[in-house]
């Protein structure tokens, strides 16, 4: 790399940008930018343009000569890339409506990364990240793809097994928040504290130790769920504090992950998310009014950092994580980060291939993630669903395969299983019938054997 | 082996030992029999009595001088037991009306074996079986103990793991009723059928093939859950017949068992059961009139053959099959059953020393399974959360742990997770104290601090 | 199979074909076969037509009509095949004098199967096996291929892993002798006792077990081994009967297979290999002379049965075994045998993939192995070695690769690793060059650089 | 750990100790010791008296308070501990003579840490290992035990798994000689490399990157086993440079560990041990000559340095790696270093509790290794069958069972099965009796009824 760094960011336009490049930015004594690419489809140019011009001003208000480029030709863009971002939304904001509304229609979670809503979420993304990687393969056949497009876990599994590009890192906020959390809980500064994740995206655990060696976990778990039962246990954004049974936590003996309060609280949250899609407060609702707002701030001319609103929306951290991990890799930093990579045995209870969310030190060659072992069943059962959820969907999402979608949702302990499942399937199918070419035999079918699956998702997307 | 065999059954009081009588006297050329015994404990005297003066009059009818020991001294009945079979209730039948009732009074599925009542239902369990193989450690030390006392699978497990009783075979009686279910569909003779069965008690998988070597497996999913959606799809009398999608089992590639309803059709089988709980037909208020007329009949001293309203009640074949299992031990037989026994890898995806349900010959040194393999990830995932879920209910039971007991609670798929979930086990804990000396602390807890699970439970139960 | 059977033998000028022909008469009530063909090379050409008369003879006087063609042209002699059996024999007996001289020359153990000779047995064997399988895809998708070719295992994982057959079955004789050895140490019949086998083809452990259930495995390793030391220990009549530490195989618990001699008392098989190669008496020299005989038996246009002195010839039983496998298969027999098929956890410490020489039950739709679990550390830490130098060795012969060659060599513990290894390598590549077109152009470099490899080995070869 | 810190050294009477000391002095302000205890046995008195007074010299001149202690009473001496080292030699050098003469007399390899040599020092140290931690259990629960005495896998092993004291860490010098390696022929600084390790103690492997990311290991293999074949691969002292064939360790693409000579060029080295033999130059008696003089000039009452002869000494190292562990645990300082620790799935081919050498960082709650994955079958096989070796070692030495220890002679690869390797077996254990309590009987037997064993060693040993 004795040229300057190029990356490109695919999904160049969204409001996460100015994130991205304060992070770049913050770094700019170990990351020698010649290019960064921002990269777009047709429907998102106006985003793109608005976005792409507050970056331009982030850059040179930071006194740096980087080139940043806004673009539609996403191949040509891919030259020579040294690092790929991807930040990308397939169906933008309105898809994620969809996959919330739908099942919570029917008093099914919609959850868009691991229930209903991501499941679709996957079916309509990895097929991009497919055509994505063909255009990587001729273009930049060494650069690195930095995936943070949820699924993250699913998408960087069929990035790297199904497609064959290796040098994927996945990624995630929810372990930087987490960490904070426990850091503020033991009001103990997190450099004093060592942290070790394992499981896979939105579906992890974590312990912690202190310097003297001792584990601190117990102890975090009797502060976040126990004192205070009323207090704020995750500084997660889009996740409802539901709380946990803190006997069966300490009977786990490590921490969830925030995800998990759809799992060990699932009737609360399945509650208070159906009081949300009551009020039309969906987290897909909300995000895009904080969207809109967030836009309306990037058109400002004179704004040239990054603003505060941009913190409120979930998701924050992602992209200084995903800085991170680039200067990492370029500098063989060896920062330990979490991150979604291939498990070769790091968790025992999960196939060598699958791709996990784990503690590692980023180095020049990639993710080295810390040996875990396994879990406790109790953990190491639920886990191991998620994966086989995981797993089928990917084949259902890559084959356009309706069989093995229908049994994902079986599988899936948010989607109970059954009639209501499969309803909610077809209508999702239909619903987004644009993004899944893969499943257009089938989607055609629905539409002309299921009609009130037709009626029922024209009447509820108008209600919108 | 030069006398006589010695058979000592526990629970002999039980409805269904006219059944084991027959079984044994079917095989009398085989089984050189010296002596049954009937074990069962005071409640159950009366039981004892009828059912034993009936298996009495069933082996003079056919001419055998076999000697029947009725008894409630089961340390001395014990003594030089050849075979030793376990049939009993803890609690009796009013234990499972309150294991069913208590979670459908919350809309939640009770389900005797792997539900929230199952999980109950082996921790009243377990505790008796560690006595039992006390007793056997110096009354019997070669004894085989044939189990069939529900959950059949936590219950084997314990036996051979926690207490050390390797000699332990479990057995169930689904696979057979689904094996007279493929060969009707089929048309073919069981004989001229191949079946391979694999997974954990009450959730395990078959697949068939005929004389000609061609797996007939997906023909007989279209059989049964495609051409007539309406016909009933199994022959299990205590499984509401709720269909599947057909799609999902064809995706799977393997035919379900019965209780698979209870996972792939959640939904209709939960609004079933509430069905039924609100009409007061619960599943052991229906077995517990069924009983209540079986020893009607038992008590006619005319009686001396196995009556057919017996086979009515479910569960029928099982003691059939305990009679197979000892005859085959006896005489090294190799017949080919479905039993509970050791994993030692022949499930891939479970714990080398989980207990698994899988087609195996029955030699004179015990089961030998055929090896399986690895399912597919949808039936991988969700075999390894039962099995995950059924090791945290063995811990608990073992250990009184109540972390684990909700953690297995919270895990489970069959309950939702959450405050529900809770509050149902503490009722349920509270519901059979009696029978819970392991967890008499926290019990004890409950009724101090958490008075309206106290109230609510002792109302439930007045309506009973 | 509606129409009659149709046994298609590669090798068929082999002097084993007698035995296979008896092994078909003896079971021709079950076997309705329409047309055995004899296929060989050019080479073979005249043994084939002895034989193949001996055959037509052989048949004609049992009163069949089954047609018997021999043919050089393997492609068209493999249409509409239902079973296809190897019994060949890459460069003849000239190329195992090789495989047996070259090392021993060197003070190192030939060994046809598993050691030195082995491995480049295997080299030359899998390329042809794979156009074998080639020519079967076209003209006989369905049919079973029944290898005896050694080295069994290796050739039967190449068959299915490498070259996608899976209905391939291996096949050897040495459990068959085992079983028979047992048998008559205990004075019980065969019929009498259960037998458990497992491991890989020449590198296999088996347990015993009586009718009561009882193991008699450490009594016959006492019987065998301990009480009279100088008895023979085994009816192979190709291995050195070396005897056994009785102390070590106590230990073991199993009863190792005849080949374990090389593995467990090498010192004693490699004093005994070099003295009967400087008198000239290795065992392909033997067998030579052996075959010479035979074949001038078959000659006799009055032998029409099979002639006692073929039972001499190590390997009996194997073709009896290759006629009981189909036999098995097209009637469902069940047969319990022991074959090479894959492993899919039926020993836990091999890969799942691997191919396993275990007990099973053979049936319509394939070889069913018996689970066996893991063994300990000792007897595992020396199968999972073997597995790798098989795999090594298959890799080396699929892709003509040197480094893996010798990587092989290194590694396998009948060959002291470093520069003897090396220089025996490059001796058997030159010597068989013929026969290792994939190694054509190492071959080339060791005769342009190593002139000392190609005079020691013309030398040798010519005081053959 | 607010009082200081003591550290406790069995074995403290070693040459090594100044380095020891040495290394604690280079880290005197990252390490505040109140206390270092120096024990001993009797027949050390001596040594340790030489060496005690050498290291208060050390001390006092590096201007430190350390209160330095010497004790023959290990019991006292543990009181309080927060670290204790191990680096005692049971039976001291004249029992490493034994180890080597005895085997070497055969023909032999004898190899103190893996070979026939290795295996009876296990056999030797391992019941001294259960006495230490039984002392430790009740002196100083929550200490440390940082192992260096050899052979340091299985020590850690039984330690460990056997032993239970899970805070145990084995060291070994090999990993950083070979870093020094790698570093000096790439002419690279070895903080410019990235290193991973994994195997067991004295068989592992390495690879290696540069800080751009990319691999070197080919490259390095060329540079070392290629270009110059004449010149040193290693700076292990106590390993004969024989060279590698080149070929197979591309093929393998991993950099082996010094002691990977001994299984990749048996030949060469088994030759070079023979000579060395003959000529009384066995590694020793090498060793005992080095030591004598060593203590010569410890006795130098002017000397309070480590003298530059202690270099030479093969083994050098090792002390400044174990204050670097301590170093590490203490600050919590996540130094990456190769230790040997316990498995749970870094190495996939391993058991999960077995005790492997792997790069890993040391953390204040201990060493968390990187994870590795599966090795190609090659590696894998030959790791499993050493690993196997291992645990029949342990499995000998801590039963006394003679059938495992001969069974362990049997499949290690530096030890031709067979005859042989019973009399060398027979031998040690006589040559050793001592040493071997737990062999007490079965020595007797040997001395009975084996005089030519008895009368065979005084006859070597005299001639020592």
């Amino acid at each position: 790399m004795a040229k300057g760094i190029k990356i490109v960011t695919i999904g160049g336009g969204s409001s996460y940008t100015p994130e991205l490049i304060e992070g770049y930015i913050k770094r700019k004594d170990e990351l020698p930018i010649e290019e960064i690419v921002l990269v777009d489809i047709e429907a998102g140019q106006e985003k793109l343009n608005i976005v792409g011009e507050m970056a331009k001003r982030m850059i040179k208000a930071a006194g740096l000569d980087w080139k940043v480029t806004l673009t539609l030709d996403r191949f040509n863009a891919l030259k020579d890339a040294d690092f790929v971002t991807t930040q990308f939304r397939v169906g933008l904001l309105d898809a994620r409506v969809k996959d919330e509304r739908i099942p919570l229609s029917h008093g099914i979670l919609g959850q868009e990364t691991n229930g209903a809503g991501g499941m679709l979420k996957a079916m309509r993304t990895i097929p991009v990240i497919d055509s994505i990687i063909e255009d990587m393969r001729q273009q930049c056949p060494n650069a690195w793809l930095i995936n943070f497009t949820n699924p993250a876990g699913m998408v960087t599994e069929a990035a790297i097994n199904e497609f064959g590009w290796e040098r994927t890192i996945g990624l995630c906020n929810v372990p930087i928040t987490h960490c904070m959390d426990v850091s503020e809980k033991l009001n103990v500064e997190q450099a004093e504290l060592n942290f070790q994740f394992a499981g896979i995206n939105h579906f992890h655990w974590h312990r912690v130790w202190d310097k003297a060696g001792n584990e601190r976990t117990k102890e975090v778990i009797d502060l976040l769920y126990k004192e205070d039962e009323d207090a704020p246990d995750s500084a997660l954004k889009n996740i409802h504090d539901a709380g946990y049974n803190v006997d069966q936590i300490q009977d786990l003996g490590l921490l969830p992950c925030g995800y998990h309060h759809y799992y060990y609280s699932e009737d609360i949250m399945l509650e208070h998310s159906i009081e949300e899609f009551k009020n039309g407060e969906t987290r897909a609702q909300v995000v895009k009014e904080t969207e809109r707002s967030l836009f309306e701030l990037y058109k400002n001319a004179e704004l040239d950092y990054k603003p505060e609103e941009l913190t409120q929306r979930g998701g924050t951290y992602y992209s200084d994580a995903a800085c991170e991990v680039i200067a990492s890799i370029y500098n063989d930093k060896r920062t330990q980060m979490v991150v979604s990579t291939q498990n070769k045995g790091a968790i025992a209870d999960l196939p060598y291939n699958s791709i996990i969310e784990v503690s590692a030190e980023i180095t020049s060659h990639g993710a080295m993630p810390y040996n875990w072992g396994s879990f406790m069943p109790a953990a190491r059962g639920m886990l191991q669903l998620m994966k086989g959820m995981e797993e089928t969907v990917i084949r259902a999402a890559v084959e356009g395969n309706y069989g093995a979608a229908l049994h994902a949702f079986t599988i899936n302990p948010l989607v109970p299983a059954g009639n209501t499942a499969k309803r909610v399937l077809d209508e999702l199918l239909y619903a987004h019938k644009e993004h899944l070419p893969q499943f257009a035999e089938k989607i055609k079918e629905i539409e002309a054997k299921q009609p009130e699956v037709v009626e029922y998702v024209d009447e509820l997307m108008k209600s919108n």
